[in-house]
């Protein structure tokens, strides 16, 4: 099921907390959010683009959340906020109106092992059957699931969450404000061998694995620690499910990497860049900042800041777009230019 | 090594149990299956399809499921039961040659966690250091195997087996006979953010995870609770391992996706389809009914029901052979069409 | 943090312990290494390629490891130990110079679950929380890390380490001198079902899954268990993160898999095979020893030993890049083409 619902609201509350306006009834009272289609009797629901309109015709929503533009869509619902973004008031209604994830307690768990010399804030929490290794410290406000394996020395920052069933090998350095989801693997070794007397020969890893404020690292995804230097995961930087980032890579403040995406040894990826699902990009590249690579791409050279690159290998996007228009004519333009040729003796 | 052989059958028996007709020595006892050219003096193995022919005229194997037109095989094992589908038959008997994975006792393991208001039916398995939510209700017949968290609320349907450090996060839905391997991630936070004040803002994800009946999930998969509505995935569908199904993702029943594939958020995917691996689907789409997606294919828009896609970005999979063909003979034509151009001055 | 720096050493004892000769001042001393441009005054550096020589100039390291041919090059850092493989010498000195992962006691922890007739060798370490089934064997020397569950009758060789969180279905095989990273699962049902009484009926999987010697493992990386028969990966064999082998697949001894690479069901690798990242290989194929396939590929078809293939679908490499080059000449080429055409009245 859904998170509870916690309490009710007026319209005219709706309005107060969005910064909005109530037309129609400001004493409707809503219980809940949802879509135009899907959005019961006691559900507000919204209304972005002229797209949707169509839905709100049929919607049997108690309110809906509308632009100035759209306030005068047809539909059923006649009890309107006006606000100029509804998703994003939407999104500060959700708070107010759904139970959000707390801590079921402060304290360390009876079951929660505690190493040696490890210190653990008053003020967090710990679950049960995780494991907190020597030497390590989590800061005021944490919430640290059931199940999870904190290796030595680790450093914690305040107000961080792991789900639950997290790694953090020994030496990760955590900031504040971050959110891994469960089975998120920290600082495991990266992919290092010589070749040498006939067989791989491991690479120690020694380097650290440092993420940054303010990271959300999605379920079962993996990040490697450095081998002599460490991987970096900049501040606000938020990853998807399943993602591979290897050793040595540093990644830059405020990125995006969407499901699948892979990340090679070393390679640098600036601020604010964009990666879509099942992106692969090679090792020891140069991603500049802001640059955006679309959904399966194959990245092998450098990317400029601020550009947009796709396909494989990865060029600027225009260019990979020509490409594929090119592909999808050429069965014809094969069979006619044969044609041609057959009648050129010498071509 | 495999899983242990549990009693041994007489070949009368084993025509018997499969509704087939022993040709040769009903009384030779068969105690395993194996493959054609591994099978030994105590195995049964099988012949379908005239391409292994060869191998069974070597095969040291004690008998054979064989079809009526393949009978007379020439091959050193002289004792067959023929039966219409070798393949199934063989399915049949494995629960009757091995022993099956069973629970290794009913009840509550005593380092089990079990929240508040917890519903555990007598007749269920939750083993060693399983965490059972406040609220959450675990059917009859259910096997939860170690290290499971299962949060607050969450719903286990009967006879469903969690094979081991499985997290299941508050609220989800699971149906009965489903069966998720070891790392199976279900109701993560999808992944949402708002570009706000100059950081990527969370979007509370307060949607619901259904999982209806008979679903199999493969180890290490992630399945995202939607944002404010439900991700879904139909009766009877089977998801490989290391697979990603985003929030709001509407799967329909009994559909096959292979390893590594990837479905972004809100899509919709109908029933009976196939993605085969690593195949990434874009967000909002609608795959109807039947589809099948080859592999590493990138789905880019809407596939109509019962076609098959391929290639990236997708399309008719014989439009996309058609490509594949015509770029390998691209160079060639690119040499012969210049050496032609060359000759047209103004070209 | 990176790991603990344990001790420090003269510069001589450096170009002892790695068969080089000083150049410079042998009582140097040195705690860490680093590379050129982050080494600070404590720290060796080193120099394999000219391509670096610029960031020597203003290296603020001790000391230099450095060929022969580069031991002139300018810089700051004077002190120099010339070797022919500095990158090797660096591998070597890793364990001298920082401390290594080691078992943090020998014995059972008292949390860990052992079931009957489970075998544990005294000189072997169970960590907390961690599983281990009836009949199972863990041989001298092992490191079983937390929250690890070893399924009935698993067999684990000499001086393996599992990092923590991993799963090792009932009867898997694991040889000596393996390294399974965290969230690894070996032994998992294999992905296979028939169609049947309009429902896809599981194939139950009675098969076996083998790891020779010296396997890497990467984290959440997942190993299915044969369907009747065995799933094996060869002795010497490394594999990344987030990697997908399906059942009943061989691979030989000595091959690499990079991140997020996936082999379908009954596929053989041979020896000293290196798949690239996020490469995909057909189901029944058969990969020649040390084959190569690049990046992103997918494999549809046999790969001969000893080329190096790339691609969707894979084809020798310099085909491939042929077509990559051919592609992207197209669009300019098809409008010299059209231009042709359009004088050619009946083309």
């Amino acid at each position: 099921m859904s998170a509870a619902r916690t309490t009710s609201l007026r319209l005219a509350d709706v309005a107060r907390a969005v910064g909005g306006t109530v037309v129609g009834d400001g004493d409707v009272v809503v219980r809940g959010i949802s879509s135009l289609d899907r959005a019961t009797a006691t559900d507000l629901t919204f209304l972005a683009s002229s797209k949707y309109s169509a839905l709100l015709l049929e919607s049997a929503a108690a309110a809906v959340l509308v632009t100035p533009e759209l306030v005068d869509t047809p539909g059923a619902c006649r009890n309107r906020v006006v606000v100029a973004k509804p998703h994003e008031a939407m999104i500060a209604l959700l708070p107010m109106l759904y139970r959000m994830p707390t801590r079921p307690f402060t304290g360390v768990h009876p079951t929660a092992i505690v190493g040696e010399g490890a210190t653990i804030d008053p003020d967090s929490c710990v679950e049960a059957y995780t494991i907190i290794g020597a030497g390590a410290s989590i800061a005021k406000g944490c919430w640290i699931g059931p199940h999870c394996v904190i290796g030595e020395d680790v450093t914690v920052g305040a107000d961080t969450r792991l789900v639950g069933s997290v790694t953090l090998y020994p030496g990760a350095e955590i900031g504040p404000r971050c959110l891994f989801q469960a089975g998120v693997r920290v600082g495991s070794d990266g992919f290092g061998f010589v070749f040498r007397d006939g067989a791989h020969q491991k690479i120690p890893h020694v380097g650290s694995c440092i993420i940054e404020s303010d990271v959300e690292i999605g379920a079962n995804s993996t990040i490697d620690r450095g081998s002599i230097e460490a991987t970096v995961i900049g501040a606000g930087t938020k990853i998807d499910n399943l993602v591979h980032v290897a050793h040595n890579v540093r990644v830059g403040r405020l990125c995006l990497f969407a499901a699948g995406v892979g990340i090679a040894g070393s390679t640098r990826i600036g601020d604010g860049v964009m990666l879509a699902g099942q992106v692969g990009v090679a090792g020891h590249l140069t991603i500049g900042d802001r640059a955006i690579i679309t959904a399966q791409s194959g990245v092998l050279k450098n990317v400029p800041a601020g550009e947009t690159w796709g396909g494989f290998p990865s060029r600027p996007q225009k260019e990979t777009l020509r490409g594929y228009a090119a592909v999808t004519r050429l069965p014809d333009l094969i069979k006619r230019l044969e044609k041609l040729l057959s009648r050129e003796p010498d071509a």
